[in-house]
């Protein structure tokens, strides 16, 4: 998964496409970069870790930026490396360029595959790569008509910033996968992957943008156009809602938080038997706290923390730690023995992928001397990997791919184990107003696209 | 503020009190450092910011340490340094040991005039070099003589651990302001500025030190003596359950969180009119959290996160954001338009001192749309600096020594503004058991020890 | 200018491209790379200033390449910037193939715009970049005869190593503008810009690589070919063993040494009158002292060392003292006053380019008390810039360009100015054998390839 | 062996001490430190490495600083550590006072038990730290005072600066061991280890510090006092002259580089017979040049480069090459065959400790085809520790004081070894003006101070 953003029309640009990064975090630690076009030049600047790394004087200080986009990354996979970290820029027969990528595009190789029996060469070993040669080869003049020529040619999810010196494109794949919004800030426009970078700069949501739309900005100057796909079906991604969107980002007209709260009320209704002898209801910190909220209020139970999580125990810890394996764990999420003791509990948390961590997870709170242990889920089981941008892992690796609901709850060691219905979190996520359409592919298989043996996926 | 560890008997006691400082990093995010004795020396690792950046390979991968103490400093002074990094390290006639402070000694500067006129040299601009001074112009020959033969001369607010060979000793003030309790892991004993860090390392916690005890630990065996004192007097800091002690650690028998959750009730009983027509209670996230949820259980008022904290705005980001730093703020602490427009709020935070963030916060708040807030504190006004190691500053920027709380509600531009009692604070962290004393100084001027005009405050 | 290596055959491949880089430093210093492959992968690591900095654990411990390219690369361009640092890498048809280049392909615009028609990206702001697109294009099938295809479009000058797997290519232009020569250690072949790096490296030198020659190496076995160009016509750079060149390489069978001790003994002859009155012969340290020795030599006249090198004096250290700029110049160099004192002085150095630095060390010659000072120097006056790799500017900044024997002399401020005749120059870098011709085009503006208002300079 | 440097009267003076330690480098590569004191406070900023690391903007470009001293050090010992850096600053009855030495405390163990009996601490575990003992329990009040009252106690060598306030204060052991320098710049005073510090810094040497005296400088005021010792004694360190000193270094009246010409000149007066069928002169560089150039001087056997030192070889570059350690050796020091094939060399060095260097550097020139070789040192057979702060070893890894010259030249597989005689090195050194007196111990054995069990040797 990754975050995206740019702002145009102000010689700002590049610091709040900095400070925007620092918003959208949560959708990316290992690598973040920031491309600002000036008069003359554009440049880019990577650095591996979190965005607070990539800032330096020549950003934040000169007023070199007339516009600017910007990139957090997020990957399990091994090949992490700076190589990878985004924008990307280049220079081409339309000039100098910057693309920033969320999302995940299934025919990359047999793109690749075509384009290198043309003579082209590959420098990084990421599929947004492609958009580069694509839009290098294209006939057009605007920056938008070259971005969607080269969007015609792509199947799966992407959600992309251009660049191209003070123009700014955004641009979002037919299904709509992966979100992207539009601001305003002053006489700036802004796009993000999610509504909270908006807010936290200071400027207002005006609204999302479209599947197959393509936006161009130029100095304040707004053009949509739907002209690179005939196809648009929507099919946003449900587990942004489930688990990647910042709790107060906005989808469909509500917050996120909201979707959440509301999960948990209808898992709530879901275990009413079960909620007659509980004690409690603990949330997994943080990602099952607005639906462990929602549970609490919907059957009453009190609503407690029972674990402390230590916001201390990052992702750079875990390296100087490898003597203390063992340790790492515990240090990030203590059970508080005094809440939990000789109690029936209905734990909950958004999802479960491997199940390796919730395990251990149940193990430690049973250590502390919970009586009962229900666990629940606000997501119904994940069976299906994802090709649209979730790191999910291949299908022999999900844990409910692989074994019936029983086998889950002896796996884990629990007394019961519920997942939230399919119909019950489409419910949660529907905006106020009319009908949206959801992927579900993670919990039912069906997938919008065509994912043939050769469909490419980033993780 | 600092905290403080010390594990012995074991192979692993460096790596262990790395880890154990990363569970009370709460304490200090300014310095960190960890002092090992091995068979032959003895070596003392520091560096500054957080914790998991003292971890070196020789501290992790050889078997070098017996016995190690371990320090995490937090100071807003700007002499803030490596210099005074602790643990401090000496060579004496009584061999290498060294020392790691919590506190303050308020006859420094009385003490350290008389050691320099008898041509003494200080190398630190810190208080706890005394200590280092009065160790080793004592005539006594075991560890814990010596600590007693120096805490004897010294006055103030002192937990201290101390490291010579394999021997650990322990040891707290008479009035035992700062926190220090005892536990085991395995063989090795363990001590600890909170009882979260022996749980997080998975010993158990025995017991406090108590108030004058000088406890030497060697090789598994324990010795307890309270002879450098006589005159015990308990006088235990209840700031730290107010704010600074971890959710989860325990005081008196129950957790600071159980202590908080009471504040919050107590504070609802406080306010039963205002209670009436309010719509929620939110909390200013994370140190208003568990008085909120208390109120919330008490009133009946629903409880909701009307604020996201993004963990990732660190101390670290501070500098590189100096272009945009208005937006700092806003980054940290969003407040969530959705949930609190068009609302009645009773918005609870942990303390106020100088004001100026409590304004900020309510700000936004209103401009996010809130159309009636109540602010509350789970703790009287702060009317008195503290001498004994909480880094509150002197009385002229202490919003409540200095306005009514008509003015104060007037400044910060709440509908009204209430603190809890100091009675109800008490009874709210009085543990299960019988009656502790506690020190309340910064809320009635009322010091436990002599407070002259050379007294020495070290921020 | 740049240096260039390569090693095959051996697991510790990566770790002798390091070691080899670190003798070819003099060859830049601005940034150094190196890239290995292994069973599975190819790998590049690159970095800014000394060859030093490269080295990491992977590419000393583990045994994980067989083969390796390296570069160092100099240059007074402000676009210096990690970007450019070589070794490039690319995937294409082809596989993953790396490159690393030394000299100057003059044909690199119109190149550039050629292949941007066709939809092609670029990434680095480097000529080198071009090759990667010609090879990738390439329907050849060995490495030999994909590097060939494309070196038969460029123009100018270049020494290349290539890297695909376990195959190693050099190559040089027709012209033989830049060094490049073959060496042997054990069962690995070594190429290198200079003969230095494989005697350092324990190997045995072979020979040179001839102008127009393609070599493969794969697995110790060795395959020449003369195919991609048919125009052979020997132009070696004389600059190089001026200037350039570390003493103890070898060029046309002596060492370069041998060759500046021999300018020096000409530019005696040229000024036998100047001679019958001087105290001493001093060179410029280091770059007047092998040509200062020969000068002695065939003089008779007593040769001194009349500054101090500062070695610590590097690179990296002029920004810090920016403050104190004119304090960097005395530091590097300083004059011995107990040995010019009084003194008429022949300099020696072996080229002047702006002539700003030989007008500095003049002045602080004068200034520690020399009487009379004859400025020599062991090239001709350099009048034209060059197309073919060094750095010297355009001809508006070239002293020699702008002003007449008189009107220099007096700029400096010397009592006589000596430049080594061409002539004498050419007979002095003459091997042992038979007759080399070299491309002297900085000294008489002839250049030995078309120069048209569009050939591109990489300074 | 270290360097030290202190400026006063000047707001520059920071800086101009940071650039003087570059000067000084060669006294010690292992840390640099700098301590300047501005109106209010001082401040001491150390590095491990070269000296020019330790600048930072504060030194250079803020005029905090009215005097400065700093310090670059040497060792070979593994307790090398930033702890052990200097200058030591320390706050005592006197103020804040910094100190920087050069030299070795041989009455440190004797000194330091009795500071410790009467409760003294101490923090590092140089001997230097005794020094700021002493004066902190000084009962006088002016700066050089305070600091004749602490020298009269220490035996050994010691040449410091010492800094308070904008009083500076440069001393010397009643034996004048390490050299100490006085100059002025404008209107500021230096004082350094060597002249080149306050040549390169555009000052004027003014004279020797003299043995057993204390200059205390204030605003460009000088005060001297022979007053803390009665028994001045010059025995001034030969080996600096042999080794240690920059070339360009004023010893005596005359420079360094002519006392080592003169070496090299005696030198081949006691090898005519090995003279006359040599055909060449050979130095191991850059330790040998000089005397080298005398050598071939006096006896018209023709001076030769016959290696080149790579300078980029640096300390920091040992590490790195640990895989391939027997390559560091070869890449900094190659033989030149073309040179060196089948002559009979006369190999110049300076001087030889363990031999294990000349032995490899000696087979290295035999590999390279050389047919006879001559080793000839220019100063007599080390064959005592020095105590007085040159890091030569202990006595058992001395080769000379183990061993018979045949012996010797057996180990080293050379024609002939010869050492210059320690009259013809003491007529060497003599300046031109009257007779200077020299501690000649490693060469004779013969220590000017009592030299017990129990003296104190840093490395």
């Amino acid at each position: 998964m990754c975050g995206i953003i740019g702002v145009e029309n102000t010689s700002q640009a590049a610091a709040l496409v900095g400070a925007g990064l620092i918003t959208l975090q949560h959708r990316g630690e290992e690598s973040a970069g920031v491309t600002f076009s000036g008069v003359e030049n554009m440049r880019t600047l990577r650095c591996m870790g979190l965005a607070s790394n990539i800032f330096n004087d020549d950003m934040l200080t000169k007023k070199c930026a007339r516009a600017s986009i910007g990139h957090v990354r997020y990957t399990t996979s091994s090949k992490s490396s700076l190589i990878n970290a985004q924008p990307f820029q280049m220079s081409c027969i339309h000039g100098r360029i910057a693309v920033a990528h969320n999302g995940n595009i299934t025919n990359f190789l047999q793109l690749k595959e075509t384009l290198e029996k043309r003579g082209d060469i590959f420098t990084h070993t990421s599929d947004t790569e492609i958009l580069l040669h694509l839009m290098a080869m294209s006939k057009s003049g605007t920056l938008s008509k070259i971005v969607g020529e080269a969007l015609k040619q792509l199947d799966g999810a992407f959600s992309i910033v251009v660049l191209r010196g003070k123009t700014l494109v955004g641009a979002r794949d037919k299904n709509g996968f992966r979100p992207l919004v539009l601001g305003k800030i002053k006489k700036s426009y802004i796009i993000a992957s999610e509504s909270v970078a908006i807010e936290a700069l200071g400027g207002n949501y005006i609204r999302d943008i479209m599947p197959g739309e393509v936006i161009e900005i130029e100095q304040g100057e707004i053009k949509s156009s739907f002209e690179y796909t005939k196809e648009v079906n929507q099919r946003t991604c449900i587990f942004e809602q489930v688990y990647f969107s910042r709790a107060d980002s906005l989808a469909f007209g509500k917050t996120v938080k909201e979707a959440r709260v509301q999960m948990g009320m209808l898992l709530a209704d879901q275990m009413k038997e079960i909620c007659k002898s509980a004690d409690m209801v603990i949330p997994v910190p943080d990602s099952g706290f607005y639906a462990a909220q929602g549970f609490s209020r919907r059957s009453k139970i009190i609503f407690e923390m029972g674990f402390i999580r230590n916001h201390y125990v990052g992702r750079s810890f875990i390296k100087p730690l490898q003597a203390l394996r063992d340790l790492t764990a515990k240090l990030k999420l203590s059970p508080i023995k005094e809440v939990v003791k000789g109690k029936e509990i209905i734990l909950i948390d958004d999802s479960m992928v491997r199940g390796t961590t919730s395990k251990r997870i149940i193990a430690a709170l049973k250590k502390a001397g919970a009586r009962k242990i229900h666990f629940a889920l606000s997501c119904p089981p994940i069976i299906a990997p994802c090709y649209y941008g979730i790191d999910t892992p291949l299908k022999d690796h999900l844990i409910a791919a692989n074994n019936s609901i029983e086998q889950m709850r002896k796996y884990l060691g629990v007394d019961s184990l519920t997942f939230l219905s399919l119909q019950n979190l489409i419910d949660s996520c529907q905006g106020n107003g009319g009908k949206n359409c959801f992927c579900c592919a993670c919990f039912n298989g069906k997938y919008p696209t065509n994912i043939s043996k050769l469909s490419f996926k980033t993780t």
